[in-house]
Parts: structure tokens; C-alpha cells; sequence
């Protein structure tokens, strides 16, 4: 149970913890802050928050958690904000894609606090946003990896994993370093590629022969390209060092089948080709319906 | 209208285009021949096609038309077995995803016949296999493209033209040249990267860990790597030259934006981006519903 719950950006994130924490009887009071007035104004509107702050000291002033669900890139000057007017107890806690950075800039901004703040990414939503795409059960049976630091309260982690776990999500926990590299490897690289796929094709002189004859697998391959760009920049930066270790593991990949391309060695192509198939059907069989991101 | 098809292969591609034809009344009677008895015998009781042949003499020895619907590392030994049985005007097509090296192969075997040969490529259809799958709407609105050599009569042109306008599809024209350029920058190289990225991933200490956290941008982005390796192997192979062109092109693409993650020039970053995704969102813009490979 969260008795004052401050929700710094009530977007699709933000919004729909609210909802989820209502329906679960978890939580007290709401408040809301967020840098668009008419977003605030429908939260405020449609009950998802109790309260609209419009600013950070008087928001934060008597919270007893505050959950930053703000994009990647505006966590800093977030918590320089909030930092002065945090409560002695108010545990922090954010939904940022990455977390190496976050945990960093938390470090600079928190001083003494810095015990209190577990940094967070829950592995949902994504293709809508804004508060009105909201919805209580977008964390049912998903996933959040918390990723405290070695100086984090234990009962901090535990309150943010209560908050999750009352919003139906299966919580795990890993360093900061670790969820670095496991999205880099599953989510930022395979966003790179597929941007890097469709500039390369849109830069081509004939680009408008080539789309026309694209198909559904060009379609799918590419499906994440259509993300927001302004997201995955700062997203890409913050795990710039991740991400360029995977993109050059990725690079040695695709060397080694240029080669057997170049050779024409046609088994060393489908053996590649029989394991990632085997490979992804195993993850497939055992995957849960659905599972959206960043 | 087609007196006598001979539709070597009678799978998904071939069964549909004989139901096509049939259900367009374009057609006089059907002979099946294919490496699967059981298949064939299937083909015969659903009424897909009017007769198996077993042998190759036999089955093409009175035919208007000979389509190929077998994968594309199979085109050159049933050209060398059908060749010698070919009447004089029977017009000759195939159903390949790669058309230079159908077209050398054609050069080769069929010798005085090679003005009949039309290589063809019909945009549709991958998921299943087998003349289960197979249906008369299959080709509906979709692309075939024709790509005949300098030396293929306007007639036998015409006529395969005429086949797959009967079954409902756009049919295009180009150099076998251009469409394996084409289709190896929205097709093959696509399936090479999601193949490369899934192996990339399986290869790892923590594999398990990585496929636990993958989401719904990685299933889309790697639904190709569900592709049958045998017959992903022969395209690759077969259109080697055009896919290590748009390989290297593309290994620039991604060096460009190693780049500008290595050197955190974010503009450069989000101006990728931001054109990649102007550039998918007009390309679904204008797109059709839905549309197959490969």
C-alpha cells in the first residue's frame, strides 16, 4: 500500500500504474506531474491521477514514493529538480529503457538519497502513448527488472517491487550493467538494424521500385523502425557502450556469413540458418502470448 | 486459356495456380508431377490437377505449358530431365524467388527451346507449404514479376502473362538482373539479418537469459528467421552476387551509425531515424493490405 504515490510524466506508463494500483486497492493518493497541461488535465479528468502538481516542489513535497516515467533522456533534469524537495523516506523510483545511465545520474542528483532511489524498466507498451492509451492491466504477467545499486535500501526494493507486483507484473532483479547488456542484445540493436535497413533502402535511387515490391517479411524486419525517433536516439546514447559491443559482436556475424556467401558454402549458410530457426521456435514454444516493449 | 498445364511441384504455388486457373475457367486439363507421391495423390483426390504423371517424358509430352513450382536449387535438374521431352511450342515458366540463375540454367539446358522459357516470380505465399495450403485466391492483387531474356518470343510472354492474370495477379516486367537486385535489398538481405541475429544471440553464455527478455520487436524483427533454412540456402546462393552487393552496402549503413553512437552525435542518430521512419510510414501509407513472399 502506497499512501501518496507522485507520478512524475502520466503517460502510458505513468498512467497506467495508476489505474493498475487503483484496481489492485494499492494505493491512496495520487499525483500527477508532466510537462503537457492537457495531458495532466485528462488524467486529472478521468480519475487516472487524484491531484495535478505543477511544480516539482509542492508535487514532491509529502510523497511517500515517486515514480519517474518520463523518457531516457529527461531523468536528469527530473531528478535535479525533485532532488532538494524529496521527504526523508520517499522512496524513487523510474521506467527508463536503460539503466546504467539512469543509475549514474541518480548517483550525481541524490546525494544522501541515493539509498532510497531503485532504478526500474517494465517491458511493456510501446507502438501507442499518452495517458489516453492507458490501461490497468498493461503489466498483467509482464515483466520489470529492478536494478538497484549495491548502496539501495533493501526495504526501497521491496516497496518497488510491491508496487509492481500490484500492478500483475513478474519483478526480477539484475545489476544496472547486466540489463544494459541483455537489451542491447534483444531490443536497441535490433531497433538499429532495422532503422539501418530502411535508410539504406530509402537513400537508394530506385527506393520507390524497392518499397513497391517489399513485402510482409520486409514489413515485420522493419515494424520497429516506425518507433519514435527522439525515444530511441536518447535510448542509444544512454547505452551507447552495450550497444556498440553487441553491434560489433553482431558485425562479426554477418562477416562470417559473407564469407560462406562469398565461398558459396552452402552448408556453413544452412547450418546458421537451421540454428536460428531451431533457436527461435524453442523461444517461441515457450514464450507467453504476447510481450510488447521498449 | 491453357489446353494442358504441366505443373511440376504442386505445392502451395502450383496447387494455387490450378485452382486459380480453374476457378478463372482458363484451363483445359492439369498434370501434376512431383518428388512427394503422397502429395501428388492428394493433389489427384482434392481435384487440384486432372493427373499425376511419374515420369517427366510422359507427363510434359503434350504440353501447352510447363510451370516450375519447385524451390529454386531444384530448377536445374528438372530443366535437364523435361528438356528433351518438350513439344515444339510448349511455353515453359517458372516460380523461382531468383531469376539470374534460372536464366543461365534455362540458357543451358534448353537450347533451341530457350524462346519459350519465361522466368517468372510470383510475389505470394511462404508461411505453409503443400498443396494443403494451397487456394485460388492466392495471387489475388499480388505481384508476379516476368523476367524474360533478350531472346524469349513475345508470345510465350504473352501467354505467361496471360496465366497469372488469369489468376488474379499485377504482373510486372523487368531484367532478371534488376529483380535480383531488387529482391535482394527487401527480401534477402532482410531474412540474412534476422537469421544473423537470432544465431548471434543463441550463441551466447546467457542465451537463455537474452531469449527470456526478448519482446514483441524482436518476434516481428526475426519472424524470417522462421524461413525454411534449405530453401533460404538456395536463394542465398543463387543470388549471391546481388546480396553481397547489398551486404557490403548495408555493412555501411550500420558503420555510419557505429559511428555516430561511438563519437554520441545524436543528431545524426535521430535524423537516421527520423528518415527511416518517414520513410516506412509512406510506405504503408501506399501499401496494399497484406502481401507475401517470397
Amino acid at each position: 500500500m502506497i499512501d501518496r504515490l507522485v507520478i512524475v510524466g502520466v503517460g502510458l506508463i505513468g498512467g497506467s500504474v495508476a489505474l493498475a494500483l487503483r484496481r489492485a486497492g494499492q494505493i491512496g493518493h495520487i499525483v500527477g506531474i508532466g510537462r503537457t497541461p492537457g495531458n495532466l488535465a485528462q488524467a486529472l479528468a478521468h480519475g487516472v491521477i487524484d491531484e495535478a502538481a505543477d511544480d516539482y516542489a509542492r508535487g514532491v513535497a509529502e510523497a511517500s514514493c515517486v515514480l519517474l516515467a518520463v523518457p531516457v533522456g529527461q531523468i536528469a533534469g527530473v531528478l535535479a529538480r525533485i532532488a532538494p524537495y524529496l521527504p526523508e523516506n520517499a522512496v524513487v523510483t523510474d521506467a527508463g529503457s536503460t539503466k546504467g545511465g539512469v543509475a549514474a545520474l541518480a548517483r550525481r542528483h541524490l546525494d544522501r538519497r541515493l539509498p532510497m532511489f531503485v532504478p526500474g524498466h517494465p517491458i511493456a507498451g510501446a507502438e501507442q502513448s499518452g495517458v489516453g492509451a492507458a490501461q490497468a492491466a498493461l503489466f498483467q504477467g509482464k515483466d520489470v527488472v529492478l536494478t538497484p545499486l549495491p548502496e539501495t535500501d533493501s526495504s526501497a526494493i521491496a516497496q518497488v517491487r510491491g508496487l509492481w507486483q500490484a500492478c500483475g507484473a513478474v519483478v526480477s532483479q539484475m545489476t544496472p550493467e547486466a540489463h544494459d547488456r541483455v537489451f542491447a542484445a534483444v531490443s536497441h540493436l535490433p531497433h538499429l538494424l532495422s532503422f539501418a535497413l530502411v535508410e539504406d533502402i530509402a537513400g537508394k535511387e530506385n527506393a520507390s521500385q524497392l518499397f513497391h515490391y517489399a513485402a510482409s517479411g520486409f514489413r515485420d524486419f522493419t515494424r520497429i523502425a516506425g518507433s519514435s525517433p527522439e525515444m530511441w536516439r536518447d535510448i542509444c546514447l544512454a547505452n551507447r557502450q552495450a550497444l556498440l559491443q553487441e553491434l560489433d559482436g553482431y558485425r562479426g556475424q554477418i562477416d562470417r556469413l559473407r564469407q560462406a556467401l562469398a565461398t558459396e558454402d552452402g552448408a556453413a549458410l544452412e547450418a546458421v540458418f537451421d540454428r536460428a530457426r531451431a533457436a527461435r521456435n524453442r523461444w517461441l514454444d515457450n514464450q507467453e502470448p504476447s510481450r510488447d516493449e521498449t
